[in-house]
């Protein structure tokens, strides 16, 4: 039984208030697996191109992701998105797309990876999310769907597809209001689960993430940071570090996507201290552990009901 | 041993794009005791005109409020202020302000209240915060100060010389970033309690609030509500709910602030569901315990460290 992963592969430049980087590796796939490989092993589903380099894909499969999944084309591009990001790093302009290899993507599931349990969909053409769904023979545990403004703008008709068949939607703020046409987030939620999903969580960057199911709430702090160095990646790590704990326990009780959220936030939070994947890919054990435990002490209060 | 709170008692008109309130009783001071009297005794301090009913101050009396430093100034007219929510209901704009008996204020602090354990300068004109304090022959076991961005333009110089006397400051986060001239919360609250407090609250509206202390930070959630009816004195009930239970339980420790602030979130999610203190004067404490275990809900998480 296995984590199946989905998601794009990708070269980003990124430029931010406080300094500029160079053609890095990216993509939704790339955060994702770097960070839940912290917890669990991985079988990938991407496409790169010739362009894309092997010492990255060995760096991963010294991670115990299996890349039988990822296609490479070798007489093709990678996907390339650049970005510049404000002054208060929360809103950014797109400078560049390039879709290459992603323009007609057809993802293949291999015989192997039908043992999927838990199916993690990162960002990505939802037609891709859908079919990748529709190719699994039997259908996984928990299938967790992490989509964006730019799908309900361009594809809403599909992503309506995918959101019916997955069990947890993470989106954000502003595209829960979106999807919805609600501004109370809390009416938001309910509209958006009549959707589909039983579980909806909705992150809310340097504000933290809701998680809801039916009537239950629960609301994960982000952790306050002096500095934040490039957001790129952090929904996908956010995601990376749910699905990551969730497969390792293979709890998926309400009570357990608390923490799972929490661990996830915790990720998150290292992965905006640098540019790209570089903080994700130093990262220990204990460096987790360490982050969790600020988690545990930023929330942590008593009250002594009558 | 009490505590003293100082803060406007007023007539507010309102507009939300939900509803229109007539002419109704508001300030600063009013909310913090509706709010605070749940919890402690209070000894207010305060100024209003002739036309301030009588029923109103009956009101706050039968809650055990003394209105001995209640200034009534039958020949004047009460402080007004109108103003009109927009749609997402975190800004506003103000319609009117008649200042009126404010303009003018001295306040005197009461014989009575001399034996001031506890001091709650609830938001007005800082020289009235800093006179209130300084008539006071016995330090306070902590002050709070709650102020806004419209002190900071009009009278930065007697704020500062407030701030630098008090204990705890609370502020929201555009304001925090104003008095500090940092983006970073954590560096803002940094060159903040360098100012003098040696505890910072930063309200964050319906993202929740945060507590520094040297270096430590605690993150209360707000609720998130399916319905905001009236934001007005949200930010003075919070701080009502925090002084009542600091005042009550004698505790002016890191630990039991952290539960002040949940308390203080609590009343807060309670008073925006009706227009003006509607909401606040109709709790009982069944109710108020009800809130706080769904705070407790809604934070509530296991992690295992290793």
């Amino acid at each position: 039984m296995s984590l199946v992963v989905v998601g794009s592969m990708a070269f980003d430049a990124i430029e931010t208030p406080f300094g500029k980087s160079d053609k890095i590796i990216g993509g939704a796939g790339t955060y994702i697996a770097w960070c839940a490989s912290n917890f669990t092993p991985i079988k990938q589903i991407s496409v790169v191109g010739g362009d894309f380099p092997q010492s990255e894909l060995d760096a991963l499969a010294a991670r115990n992701v299996d890349l039988e999944g990822v296609q490479i084309k070798k007489d093709e591009k990678t996907f390339f998105w650049s970005g510049r990001y404000h002054m208060d790093m929360n809103s950014r302009d797109t400078l560049v797309t390039e879709l290459n290899v992603l323009e007609n993507f057809q993802p293949v599931v291999p015989d192997n990876f039908q043992d999927c349990e838990f199916l993690m969909l990162g960002n990505l053409v939802p037609a891709v999310q859908l079919s990748v769904i529709e190719q699994l023979k039997t259908k996984p545990k928990l299938i967790v769907l992490d989509t964006m403004n730019f799908w309900m703008e361009v594809a809403m008709d599909d992503l309506k597809k995918v959101i019916a068949k997955v069990d947890v939607l993470m989106v954000n703020d502003g595209e829960a209001r979106q999807l919805s046409g609600d501004y109370s987030l809390v009416r938001a939620a309910k509209t958006i689960m009549a959707m589909g999903p039983k579980y909806l969580i909705i992150k809310k960057g340097e504000h933290g993430a809701l998680l809801f199911h039916e009537n239950n709430v629960f609301f994960a702090p982000a952790l306050p940071l002096e500095e934040v160095f490039d957001p790129t990646g952090a929904g996908d790590t956010f995601a990376g570090g749910f699905i990551g704990h969730i497969a390792k326990t293979k709890d998926i009780s309400f009570e357990n996507m608390k923490t799972a959220i929490i661990i996830g936030s915790a990720m998150a939070s290292y992965c905006v201290e640098k540019f790209g994947t570089e903080r994700l890919r130093e990262l220990s054990q204990a460096d987790i552990d360490s982050r969790l435990s600020q988690f545990v002490e930023l929330v942590n209060f008593d009250i002594n009901l009558v």
